[in-house]
């Protein structure tokens, strides 16, 4: 029986921190990737793989940003479209290959992705997420009056723009999804989607939010009946008392495991903790199923039961 | 019998040269565009939708080249594959609204496109298309030693970098377009793809290159067996004498007619010959099928028959 996964990759897996940001650098790493994620399909797993976009679409909004003397600033939303593009282009070219060499004539493709958030949801009240560049107090009290921008202070290094991180309620391109999937491997979701709201009369509009790609790979396995959500980090295994003497890590973790050491305050509130949330909501809404957090090199040993930390709902 | 389309959008079908190319004007004339192109659809044809993106990916550049103090500059390549996440976005959102409102519901997708050209075209001997911002010739010589590019004295407004305009041979993602095609209305090889060369060991690698987008439409509209190639533009005809007293509108136009107009010099370089030239290779390839040139509001007349220029083989 061929297994589905929906495959979520950190921003390890398409850019190292030890070299500058430039495109050609994500090219080199992403290449290493598509290596990896090649050899899971060459295991004969069906995919759909859903990329983080946090450092491109900031530095997407930066250059527009910087350039806005000369070229009109773009828009939240279309940056994260741009950045789909980016990233997406650079995967879809790197895994066709390393599929080919091993054999494996596969479409692979990405597609522009919106995905629904609710006006009302509560992180609009509380925005969280910067954006952009800093600007000084004076900048940032212009922009919030005739911009609507919510800007916060960050850490003595200047103002920054906020915007909220709302939980993804719709793929609107999910029947494109379904109708590739059984041939294709799909490049979706990217950076969590293009975040827009749903008017009463149906149109969608573009907001200003960045949506957790972990919790756009978890609905988008649920709306595909995933067998399985893999979420790629830097770590092989989920770990308590991270960084400390005691450190312990998982190899199993219940849901309702995950929910008291979450309540604790085990996972990063940045880093792990969407990730675990994001494998205890598909666990819960698949009592049979599983979820992995693991890493990009270890992927398929967890697959494997090797290793990895699996998440289960009991 | 359904008729199969692949419908080339202008860049009047983009952006409206009244207002300031921001994402939000662009959005508003997409909103319009997509209207038509749902009547189109309403009417029964099947379609792909392929636009172009010169402005976009000019200002998508310009922006970059302006920020590279703060922000890496982008490859073309990926400033390419940015604009067909911009412009795909756009168009996917409301062209599924336009397609709601008149019952269809129906998917409408954006693909992440590379087109491969061939590194021994010609075109890379004589690069003619101006991309990025303009400097002085000092910059120009540094740029020419240090990166390899290839820059000219642009009219007199200073120095500006020239890519080559290769011809399309292979889209690489056309099996996933084919999959599609009898289920979603799919937005391919926008701006003409993203363009790449592929190496003897099949590694594909993007280049600085500009492909037409008509003739990306064209060959996309002979690998879906397209039963025409409707290239949209912002007159009604196309005409002969143009925009001279004796000006003649095309209501029909051979090949032979083509050709021999085309010789004379007849269509513009930039703008009307490169959509002759598409519609007669589409008819040259398809004997018995059909290629029309036409503006937007004109669409649903010209595969009517009423109106348009429409070119075929004989």
């Amino acid at each position: 029986m061929t297994e589905r996964l929906v495959i979520a990759l950190g921003g390890n897996a398409l850019q190292s921190k030890d070299s500058a940001p430039t495109a050609e650098a994500q090219l080199e790493v992403v290449r290493r990737t598509a290596q990896h994620i090649a050899e899971i399909s060459r295991r004969g797993y069906e995919m759909a793989v859903v990329h983080g976009n946090g450092p491109q679409v900031g530095r997407i909004l930066l250059a527009s940003e910087t350039a806005k003397d000369t070229v009109p600033v773009m828009p939240f939303d279309v940056c994260g479209a741009m950045s789909q593009g980016y990233i997406g282009y650079h995967i879809q070219q790197a895994l066709k290959y390393a599929l080919s060499i091993r054999g494996r004539n596969y479409p692979v493709v990405t597609l522009a992705t919106q995905v629904v958030v609710d006006e009302r949801d509560p992180a609009f009240q509380n925005p969280t997420k910067p954006i952009g560049g800093f600007c000084t107090e004076e900048e940032a009290k212009r922009l919030e009056q005739e911009k609507g921008y919510v800007m916060r202070e960050d850490a003595g290094r200047g103002w920054r723009r906020v915007v909220a991180s709302p939980v993804p309620r719709r793929i609107v391109e999910i029947d494109a999804v379904r109708l590739l999937w059984d041939h294709a491997i799909v490049i979706t979701c990217g950076g969590g989607g293009i975040p827009v709201v749903e008017h009463p009369d149906g149109t969608l509009e573009g907001v200003a939010a960045v949506i957790d790609k972990d919790l756009a790979a978890e609905l988008l396995a649920e709306q595909v009946q995933a067998d399985a959500l893999l979420i790629l980090t830097e770590v092989e295994k989920v770990a308590i008392h991270f960084g400390k003497p005691n450190q312990q890590d998982l190899g199993q973790l219940s849901l309702a495991e995950a929910a008291r050491y979450a309540a604790e305050g085990q996972f990063g509130v940045g880093s792990m903790l969407p990730k675990v949330e994001a494998a205890m909501r598909f666990v819960r809404a698949n009592p049979g199923k599983r979820a992995i957090i693991t890493s990009l090199d270890k992927a398929l040993d967890a697959l494997d039961g090797k290793t990895g930390t699996v998440i289960t709902f009991a």
